[in-house]
């Protein structure tokens, strides 16, 4: 399988540095040449979105996402019509930024009853596209490991998020592929294929084994036991030729100085990506 | 939804009080009126195989399954041949026990090639049906939550697990649904209604939020975010009247003395499953 030639298609997403403001982010990228970025909208609230659009635009860096929007359903009216105002000042901050995408991390349930937070998942989603279309953003529903149902997402595989997004338009509402989320899926690749041109990302990281948490156990490409290069050849033998977001949630790596971070990912990225 | 009435069913998964000797689980079932037991292999190995089988007989027990058989996939064929070696053990030893089911963990990859070592356990299981047959014993693949997918079992989704044992005859293989590791998944009650009559067991436990542990952080029923009673019901509708065994992997639930635990999980079977 043939290895990624050059750097054109990284981008960086934030929470892998995530000591870094989006200013230092944003100067790092430019120091490794490092041609994306996916800023997360807690640090782009810190800079101020003006300002981070200015830090991204000044320094010629593209946007290949914004993390995130989501958290649909809640216990009441109010509580989703919360979420949903939330959402759209989401999709207006990914159009500031330039972003291709804002990527959807869809919330857990309110409580034990899990499909009807799958149907609550559904409803914010329909009911945020006009506004994301009047925005000219496109949403990415991401599907998240089964590990994190109870707490972050209900939407928990491929097939479902699939499944989701065809009910609406493409051009609307598409999918993006965490291999860290996806990777033990039995139906990945007929998935994968299946998705076709609703990809609207593909972040990489790794699977450790022993995962050291649940939440920060990520690792690095290389470290673990995911077929990142096949992964990347299905999504791209399904037509995405996009940016690949390296996304890794590590407190190890958290804890390194983010030049280091950068340059190892450099490395790894051509190595097993 | 109607509750369950009596302990008929309630079976002691003997992980839930792992502090106990094979013996000191029957005697602790019988004071607590468990009429069940399943019986890990390891504790019947401390407790010799003829003693186990005299202690649960003398005690009136019945054994719901024995855990466990599996981990088929191997480096190399003598890897695989030991592997198929230690399960014709397990199978001989759940006859011994008069065991119901022998259940089947089927083990993770011995690299990142995860469909080589799909393609692993279901020859193992093939190879395995003959001498389960000759024993009277019957085969339950368990699909594992995808968490463990790179250190336990490749086998992840109750989907996948069907597709595998619809490949045998339902005498010689069927399925075990365990609450835990497949409460996540959007397919889930058709896939119960899909495995019918090969349904061979029926585990509960719950699933805390936050997960306190990876492997430990299982909970006691009523504790977590699991829609027991509907999952009992479906796996009903679909067939299956056998025994209900509670196997709780919890440091806390193991560091309570085992009497304690006996009479919570038989108050929580009847309040929550």
């Amino acid at each position: 399988m043939e290895k990624l030639q050059n750097f054109d298609r990284l981008s960086l997403n934030q929470i892998t540095t995530d000591r870094w403001s989006l200013r230092e982010a944003v100067e790092g990228s430019v120091r490794a040449g490092i041609p994306w970025i996916a800023p997360w909208r807690n640090k782009v609230a810190e800079a101020g979105l003006a300002e981070s659009r200015r830090y991204i635009r000044d320094a010629g860096l593209k946007v290949s996402s914004l993390c995130r929007g989501g958290y649909f359903p809640a216990a009441t009216a109010a509580g989703r019509q919360e979420r949903l105002d939330d959402n759209r000042r989401a999709v207006e901050e990914a159009a500031e930024l330039g972003a291709e995408v804002l990527v959807l991390v869809c919330g857990p349930s309110a409580d034990k009853d899990i499909a009807t937070a799958r149907q609550q998942v559904e409803e914010g989603i329909e009911q945020l596209i006009p506004h994301a279309r009047a925005h000219g953003v496109k949403l990415g529903i991401e599907p998240l490991h089964p590990m994190y149902a109870a707490e972050r997402s209900v939407i928990v595989t491929l097939g479902q998020a699939n499944t989701l997004a065809e009910k609406f338009n493409a051009e609307d509402v598409g999918v993006v592929v965490d291999v860290f989320h996806v990777w033990w899926d039995p139906n990945l690749y007929s998935e994968i294929a299946r998705a076709g041109d609703r990809i609207r990302g593909f972040h990489v990281s790794d699977w450790i084994v022993p995962v050291p948490d649940l939440l920060l156990g990520r690792g690095m490409m290389g470290d673990g036991v995911i077929e990142l290069r096949r992964m990347r050849q299905a999504v791209e033998a399904a037509g995405y030729k996009g940016p690949i977001e390296v996304e890794i949630f590590n407190r190890a790596v958290w804890d390194t100085p983010g030049d280091e971070v950068l340059a190892l990912m450099k490395e790894r990225y051509l190595e097993h990506c």
